[in-house]
């Protein structure tokens, strides 16, 4: 068992990792003194897996549950159905002592803690996180929203949870292509934090894979405190908190220009994290072992560092639409060495426009 | 012309109040470094008076300008229009730096203020409050929200303007009704924290009843330093806060039951502030001559005392479902003197019915 505090001032909270940890979540609730009702969120393929077992926790630990559960995927994260949750809330008499607990990966956390923030505005959130992804990703940062039909994520607030309980055996349930997914972040955090969390993914690259528990709660917590020291640095997402953002410039180019159904977040990250590494060595900002290193541990974890289904032309569009984006200018997070990363806004397009066209093609430079 | 400073941290600012100082608009935001895009949203009611305005003299301050003007009235304080707004100001590529400026009363200012909150995760929002309601209430303390088919305000967030600016002369076209209510939100604040105020509303009411520049601009500022005080030392509601809804829960219900149709809001907080001060002295904790002052000062106002359309066993369900209720047990802001305030979650069922019998009959009891 690990445990990894947030601290956010009046908004700090406390991450358990942990196998089999989710046992004790009515006494880590009931120690938060979120006591009251508790609307438990979920998707389908979850809510089969532990709904029954999670409620059951939570009534014998005294609280009053009910269990809304979403179809799995990114279209659930809508308005629509946050609509559903409210009126739910509102008729089983949820108040401010009431929780929301979101049960899942990271469609039903940003679902949730998003009805959570704005619900009389504002009531206890905890998270469950049920994939890897969420479990490093989502479970830090206080980023929740919900999609427009015109963008992802594009309605929200940042909105901390009360507490996060990561169960490890969960992932025994995950199908292996969203582990990959979720290693993809993993790497994402020792390349711009962490060079030893970053040879340790290479030393125990055989043990991750088999989801060796000793081993993954380790690199989760890892993460988890790497996130956690950003977040605590820049709540509110105004500069630091941009490193976290290394691969996924590219990464949203490719999600949105196919559509969100050929590439999952991870792989996209992935592919992004390659091109950000080849566009550092482009700058001259790394040497190329930086490069051959990354690109290594990206195939050693079964995910992509092409896409070849998409074209310059299309991403490059896309590039200039990223959020991220400031007075025009596409904000690029890139490696100088494993474990630091620079921020560069003014990268000439021909350069970028390379870069796509290496990350396009089928092999490497 | 005078500043008010609500101090919140990082979330600090300025409300400005004066006669004419709408004009100073774009310096004012300049000043702040809001210097991008602008969605201004407004009601038809105030866009056909001002909009043209406001408008041009933020075009004329170098901001790239929209107005989308909403229908007047609460339904407009709708998830829909919400929705629409968001469609909006992505397609005229609102970014994190740009801003929100509500233009009108107070559900122009909750709507405008929730997709400002939730909008790529919260960005600049300027308040000008148009009403007498919303610069004394809305202007200060950063409640933001739409409304639920289920009930009011149920979907929401606590944020803060970056800038309010108050022109009073903007009053010259408020309906007197509104007026009216407006003032009952002033008298509330002399009632709960200052008997200085309360006097001088006693003193000065015919000055205020023609709207006299100089009367209203003392009388707003003082009640936006009220509501800074008090919201600077709860910003999320958790308890000291508790004492602005004073003449709230006898209100939420009067409105509720009649459909938000019959009283506005300020017309039932003047009715649920007479029902509260007959049950301070019911219960023996003011004397008969506060209840005295206070219907005297309500009824100086051109406000109701009675709600002889509502009926007692309509009211009661209404005073449960109260969304302050914990635990069961609504929570009742008291007075003990014209400045003094008390809370009282104790109160039987018994005395409650008879203070609605009283405030439901035509005539004082």
């Amino acid at each position: 068992v690990a445990e990894v505090s947030v601290n956010l001032g009046v908004n700090s909270y406390t991450i358990h990792i942990g196998s089999g940890i989710i046992a004790s979540i009515g006494q880590l609730m009931c120690k938060m003194e979120l006591t009251n009702k508790v609307l438990i969120v979920s998707d389908d393929n979850v809510s089969k897996l532990y709904g029954d077992y999670v409620v059951n926790l939570l009534s014998q630990a005294g609280f009053t549950v009910e269990l809304f559960s979403v179809a799995p995927g990114e279209d659930s994260k809508s308005m629509r159905v946050a609509m559903e949750l409210y009126t739910r809330a509102i008729e089983m008499g949820l108040d401010r002592s009431s929780s929301i607990v979101a049960l899942g990966g990271g469609v039903v956390g940003d679902l949730a803690g998003f009805v959570a923030a704005t619900y009389l505005r504002g009531l206890s959130f905890v998270q469950i996180p049920t994939t890897l992804l969420a479990q490093v990703d989502s479970s830090v940062g206080g980023k929740v929203a919900v999609n427009h039909e015109l963008g992802k994520n594009l309605i929200g607030a940042f909105y901390q949870p009360r507490l996060v309980v990561i169960d490890i055996d969960m992932l025994n349930t995950l199908p292996d292509r969203e582990l990959y997914a979720g290693l993809s972040e993993t790497i994402k955090y020792g390349i711009i934090a962490d060079q030893t969390l970053f040879n340790y993914f290479i030393d125990n690259h055989q043990q991750i894979l088999v989801k060796e528990p000793v081993v993954l709660t380790e690199i989760i917590r890892r993460c988890c405190e790497i996130k956690a020291q950003v977040v605590e640095r820049d709540e509110r997402e105004s500069c630091v908190r941009m490193m976290l953002n290394f691969g996924h410039t590219i990464a949203h180019a490719i999600e949105a220009s196919t559509g969100f159904s050929l590439y999952n977040h991870g792989e996209a990250v992935a592919i992004g994290m390659y091109g950000a590494a080849l566009l550092s060595y482009q700058l001259g900002l790394c040497k190329k072992n930086v490069v051959d290193d990354i690109s290594m541990i990206i195939e050693k974890f079964k995910l992509p560092l092409f896409a070849p289904e998409c074209k310059v032309d299309t991403l490059l569009p896309y590039l200039e639409r990223d959020k991220k984006t400031v007075g025009g200018k596409t904000k690029w997070v890139l490696v100088s060495s494993v474990g630091q990363v620079k921020i560069n806004s003014d990268v000439p397009e021909n350069i970028i426009r390379h870069i796509l066209e290496q990350v396009t093609h089928k092999q490497k430079a």
